[in-house]
């Protein structure tokens, strides 16, 4: 086994290939619309979702082939979010992965319409990928969807616009972030998953694990926020503080907060201790997703 | 057979029940999205796109409870344009159906992730729709998003935009309104057919049918947003000229697109010749098409 700084080298490359191929070609019309759509999506971010997709699949004994069209399409929505989500109407935000974001860098109109056709770009892969069973490519459809729709990631961007301001519960901050963030990540995990074989015993283990890294990745986000600088996040730091936006940190402070990253951690360890070496990449992601810098 | 009147007030009711069952109940969390995306949805519209389902199924014999799910699935995207292409960075449009617009309604960030989770609804209704087998129900998938997405709907969408004040020839401006409306218009009826049981020689006729029809359809709004009032529109009249947008009137004259309707009328009636009775319905939504007053 290759260690984890190679494979995620080679996996960032597979992706990038697999975005690259699966949005359409700025020679293809209407021009700018294709160019935004590949500015918003290429040449940046983590790619977390892709890496959980991949890994999730080692677990189940995938075609990466297969992977990469559930890769490729959860990026896209959550490449739709974050155009969406910068626009002045909502977070009003020009740094995005180190530059202007789309509505900055094209119009707003622009914008609006490269999140919208993103969104519907990621049903496109999924129901033409050629490598998945039809049975398995409507599972697909399915659990993306109820993931990005209005009770997971936009209904938890509805509630978060609701709150702005406002006194919030562990508890209704935790609901919020299981849909807004939470949702889309069990999603890349079970997606993965579903590209190969899986009892459901299994996937309910991978359920588990997939909501203490969610979870574990919004906490790590706030503190984050607080404790990085612009530079290193390639976003505004300091935003949510800014926008008076309840946090962990600011509902638990600092020090709490960075223990229950650690406990989450740790709980995402022992659910993936039944798969034994096949999980090693998802343990790997759990430690990079919780001791992440930016 | 029951005369076209009553059939289309059936279809109408079927269609509205259909809908209200299909979209999240408004005392799920969250309440303020979900009973925006309600009324984005029910209490107005012609619903001309569930028309053509119903009616392209006929055609194919199909389960008209398969049909539903694919006309509540077209619905949603149309609707989720509309509060879209209604933002203030798009057409900034107030009224809408003879009532306010999402964003004005509530607000503009609630108006985007209307739009959003609208589309994102489509396609959950489409992949649990359980009276389509799976294959058939991916092949709807893949044919709303194509139609959707940045080569349909949002690609027409987007082409328009870049437009507005500019000189179009009479292909471009055919082209465009390809992909803006007729996309989705095609989509319809080939998604009806799709839920029943048609041979390739029957699709074709039944696309040169919706390619007909879509483009009549939007000759007979370009007419009436010159010829009738708001009131009777249930839209904002005259905002095409308002916006400097080329249309069919401006760039024909009315008399010359007058008559460019009543031809495609008669292109749509020759196409389905080959279908006798069970085209009956699809002939009738031609003239309703074309003969419409709002």
């Amino acid at each position: 086994m290759t260690d984890f700084a190679s494979w995620m080298k080679a996996q960032g490359a597979r992706t990038e290939a697999a975005l690259e191929a699966a949005l359409p070609n700025s020679n293809t019309v209407p021009h700018t619309l294709h160019e935004a759509m590949r500015y918003a999506v290429l040449g940046g971010g983590k790619r977390v979702r892709p890496l959980l997709v991949h890994a999730a699949g080692e677990v189940a004994g995938a075609d990466p082939a297969a992977c990469d069209a559930a890769a490729s399409a959860v990026e896209m929505i959550h490449a739709y979010s974050l155009v969406h989500d910068d626009m002045p109407c909502m977070d009003d935000d020009d740094l995005r992965r180190g530059r202007p974001t789309v509505h900055k860098a094209y119009d707003e109109a622009t914008a609006l319409l490269v999140g919208d056709a993103l969104q519907t770009q990621a049903f496109i892969v999924l129901a033409q990928a050629g490598a998945i069973a039809a049975e398995a490519r409507l599972k697909l459809v399915a659990e993306l969807a109820l993931a990005s729709g209005s009770v997971g990631m936009a209904g938890g961007q509805a509630i978060d616009l609701q709150n702005v301001g406002k006194a919030m519960s562990r508890d209704a901050l935790e609901a919020m972030h299981r849909m807004k963030t939470g949702a889309l990540l069990r999603a890349s995990v079970r997606m993965g998953a579903l590209c190969g074989e899986i009892d459901a015993g299994g996937l309910a283990a991978l359920d588990r694990y997939a909501a203490a890294v969610g979870l574990a990745f919004q906490v790590v986000d706030d503190i984050l926020d607080v404790t990085a600088d612009t530079a290193t996040l390639g976003k505004t730091a300091g935003k949510d503080a800014a926008h008076d936006k309840p946090t962990y940190v600011s509902l638990m402070g600092l020090d709490a907060a960075r223990e229950l990253a650690a406990g989450l951690r740790t709980t995402a360890h022992e659910a993936l201790g039944g798969f034994g070496a096949r999980a090693t990449r998802l343990a790997e992601l759990a430690d990079l997703i919780v001791l992440r810098t930016h």
